[in-house]
This record gives C-alpha cells, sequence and structure tokens, in this order.
C-alpha cells in the first residue's frame, strides 16, 4: 500500500474543454531520481518511478552487466520508513565483483577510428557473454493474443494517470507471474527481472516479457540478458532491436494487438501452420 | 530524400492474424548509435533514428549546457557520403568552451549524504543557468487544439513505422515551423532545438513545442534550456515535469486531443475565461 501511494501524485490542473475551462483534481505518475551507490562508490542517478526500488537496481546490475547472479549481491539496503525523501539504494557486492570507474554509465563501446555502428554494438553485447536463449517451449499463438488483456487487467496505476510503462512476465502457458510498472521504460524491465533475480528464477527460459510500449535495442538486450525467449510488446520495434533479437536467437513479437501480431525474429518458437505461412493468404 | 531513406528499413516479417500466418515486407524505424566526439574527447554514444546529425548533436550539447551560444560551435563534421556508415560527429568547439572529463553523462548531481531528491535536481537546474523562459504571448486555446492534426500531417515516417516520436516548433498563431523524428522521444526534441540554435532561432520565446509522446522531466528541461514558453503533449507528463514547469514557470499542456487540453503550468499564457475557471462546469 505503502509504495502504491508514492508512485501516484494528486494535483490541481485546469481541464479546458471545449471553450470551458476547469479546476479538477489529476492524478500524475510520480517520478523521482533515485541514486544507486556502493558505500562511497558512485553506481549512477536513474528518474523513475518509486515502488521496487531494489528490484530495480537487481535488474538494473543485472542487465547492465556489473553483475552476473544473484549471489554477486550481498545486500540492498534503502533508508527506512522514516526517511522515505532519501532516494538511494546502498548496494553490497560479493568481493568477487570487480566495479570500475564509468562501469555503470558507458553502455556502449566507443572509441574505433571509423566510430559506431549496429555490428560494433552487438559485437560488444557478444564479448558481455550474451548467449542465445536456452529454451525448447513452442509458444501458442492463441496464448499471446490473451497476454494483453491479462496485462491491462494487472495495471493499477496505468489507468488512473496515463502515464506509466508495464512490463509483465508470464508462464508458457500465459500465467501472469508479475507486473512491474514505472514511467521509465527501461526501469519496468529491470524491475521485471530484477523480481526474478532476486526471486532466484533466473534464466526466464520458458518465460514471455510482454512490454507496453516498443521493443526497443535496449528492451531486447535485457531480456537476453535474462534468458528469456519470448518478447513481445504492442507496438513497432527498431531495426537495431529486430537486428540484435535475430543475431542472438530472440523471439521478437510485435503490434500485439487483438487477434493479430507479427514476428520480427525467431518465428520458430512459434506455433504458426507451415502451410498457412507458403500459402499465404 | 537521402536522409529519408536512411530513417526507414525494410524487412520481411511473418504476420499471424486470427490463426493465418503471412511473409509480409514491413517497415521498421531505423535505430543507429551515433558517437559524438571532438577529436579525441569522446562525447558521448547515443541510440539514435540517422537523419539530421548535425541538429541532434548540437541541440543536445546546448540542452546539455555544454554550451550556451552558437558561437560555441566552430563546426560539426559529419562523414562524407561514401562513409555513411561511420556514424560519428566531430565537434570543433570556440577556445571558450570548458570541457570536463565526463561532463556529457553526468546528467544529474549525486553525491549529498541524504541522496537525491526532485528539489535538489531542479536546484541543480538552477544553478546551471536555467531560468523562467522570457514570453509575454498569450496562446489561444484554439490554436492550441490545431496542433496536433499539423503534426500527424507533417510526419513522413511514423505512419509506415508507427515507431518513430516526434517533435514540433510552432508560432504563436500555429505555423508550423519544424518538425524532426526518431525512435528516441529525447532526440526528436534535441533536433529540433538543435535545428534553431543553428539557424540562430534561439531564444524561442514565443514558439510552442508539441512532443508527440510524454513531456516528461527531460522534455521540460529542455525546453526551458531553449526559452520555449509552452510545451504541450498528446500524453501525460510525470509528477516531476510538473514540478519543474512550475517551479521554472514553462506553461505545460498535456492530453492534447480533439478539443480538450490539461493544463498543468503556468496557465497565464493561456487566454482560458477566468468567469469560467471560476464557474466551473
Amino acid at each position: 500500500m505503502k509504495q502504491k501511494k508514492r508512485s501516484i501524485d494528486l494535483t490541481q490542473v485546469t481541464q479546458w474543454e471545449d471553450g470551458i475551462a476547469t479546476r479538477v483534481e489529476d492524478y500524475l505518475a510520480a517520478e523521482e531520481p533515485l541514486e544507486m551507490r556502493s558505500g562511497n562508490f558512485p553506481l549512477g542517478v536513474t528518474l523513475r518511478t518509486p515502488g521496487n526500488d531494489e528490484e530495480l537496481v537487481a535488474g538494473f546490475l543485472f542487465t547492465d552487466g556489473i553483475i552476473s547472479r544473484r549471489e554477486d549481491l550481498i545486500s540492498l539496503q534503502t533508508p527506512g520508513d522514516k526517511t522515505i525523501e532519501r532516494n538511494f539504494v546502498d548496494v553490497t557486492f560479493h568481493p568477487d565483483v570487480q566495479l570500475e570507474a564509468g562501469s555503470t554509465t558507458r553502455r556502449f563501446s566507443a572509441g574505433s577510428a571509423c566510430g559506431v555502428c549496429g555490428k560494433a554494438t552487438i559485437a560488444e553485447l557478444r564479448r558481455r557473454g550474451l548467449r542465445r536463449p536456452k529454451s525448447t517451449t513452442l509458444f501458442d499463438p492463441e496464448m499471446l493474443c490473451g497476454l494483453p488483456p491479462r496485462l491491462r487487467a494487472a495495471q493499477d496505476v496505468f489507468a488512473r494517470t496515463g502515464g506509466l510503462h508495464a512490463a509483465a512476465l508470464f508462464s508458457p502457458t500465459g500465467e501472469l507471474l508479475v507486473v512491474r510498472e514505472d514511467i521509465g521504460r527501461h526501469n519496468a524491465v529491470d524491475k521485471t527481472i530484477g523480481w526474478a533475480l532476486l526471486a532466484g528464477r533466473l534464466p526466464l527460459s520458458d518465460h514471455v516479457l510482454l512490454v507496453s510500449g516498443r521493443g526497443g535495442f535496449e528492451i531486447v538486450q535485457k531480456s537476453i540478458a535474462a534468458g528469456i525467449p519470448l518478447l513481445a510488446s504492442v507496438s513497432a520495434p527498431s531495426s537495431l532491436a529486430v537486428q540484435l533479437a535475430r543475431e542472438l536467437g530472440l523471439t521478437l513479437v510485435g503490434f500485439l494487438r487483438g487477434r493479430r501480431f507479427v514476428i520480427y525474429a525467431g518465428e520458430e518458437r512459434i506455433a504458426v501452420s507451415a502451410s498457412a505461412l507458403h500459402g499465404g493468404s
């Protein structure tokens, strides 16, 4: 309840409609900076919607490659109840974790004489150890069509503010495991994966990740890092997202709306009829 | 034409509809990394939709506070036609510009013993010199309602890919000056403001900036940096965006759809009837 309250603000606004202005109360999606650090070592600051902060930090550290397993985290400390204005999480790492200055801000490798390109960016992710998700699950198209309504039913903040992104994990049969919301799409995904990491559920080899916005490059990267075989979104992916999904073997579904979707990569994991595929129509 | 082509990719996908799978061709919004540097000094790497790269870099450097005027830029060099794979811009600054290591990655100040909060974040922006936009223009609600249809008519890529954000500048009477698109919301705004900077049009004291997505914290910050008095979006702002707009005197309009909108901050710049305001209805 407490966290739920922190994710919404109520404020006075002026609504204009057809020439008539009215003062009304309106809900806003809360956005506040969160500082991550390990003792005196700064790990970064991110803007996020308060709530599930430990999951956010755990998911961020994992999908960014700073840690590679649950055991790399000894503790995640947030301030107690009386200091809720203090937006920080203090991370204690296992002694084996190597922290470099700037390691949490250098998301892309630059520096080659010819500039950077999509191919170099993907090669860097391979060097970081990202591999094709290990999964032999065949997903049912009808199951996929049932996911967006379940996500909407589970979203408690979005309907009131219109400003939050959601990410949700589903079992192979379409059972909702967890849903997380945030003003930032990446944060919603980090919270979801952080939940799985802290619950000892990684890799998520049989699961579907559904995001309310686009399935962009960084969302694809985070999904692969968590071993997720199928990423679905209700909107369009980018060219680099599709390229990365194809090269690293993630199944990428977009425009999942009603009884229609588009498969951009990895269609071998979706049970579509081969005859229909060749026959067209 | 060339830049337009680079912003779209065409690819083969599988479309599933009501049990029937078909191979079709589909347009994707292009996303590629762009490296910014000044000689050997790295300024950062961002994912963006190719096109208007010089504007993107100029707008980013300006709204991030690295430069404060057109004259701070001596040149922006992009590779010639034969090397379009090279995604970089080389910036030559005026000798007066001070570059610090990490200056382009440290967007928020952290480090106080009590963590960070919205108030500290806004205080930091004040220290950077952000001030209330100087404008005495009174904007017409009917003019505002006419902007989203004009933006949609001008957007050439969005309709085909469904994956791009747009930002557009309008005159006080609603005339469209420029529209820029990008896979990233911040980039679309940086390209728009960069266009104005390079054209010697800053500050934009009488203009309206319309964005296709949310009016989030960083979009508010960029608008104020450019002197824009009115930021409008078709969706919801966050709590921190509203807080910053109120404290620094930006007029913030959300949910601008059809003949309705919500004023979150600075309603003195919008010509709404005071009697209607108090009378309600």
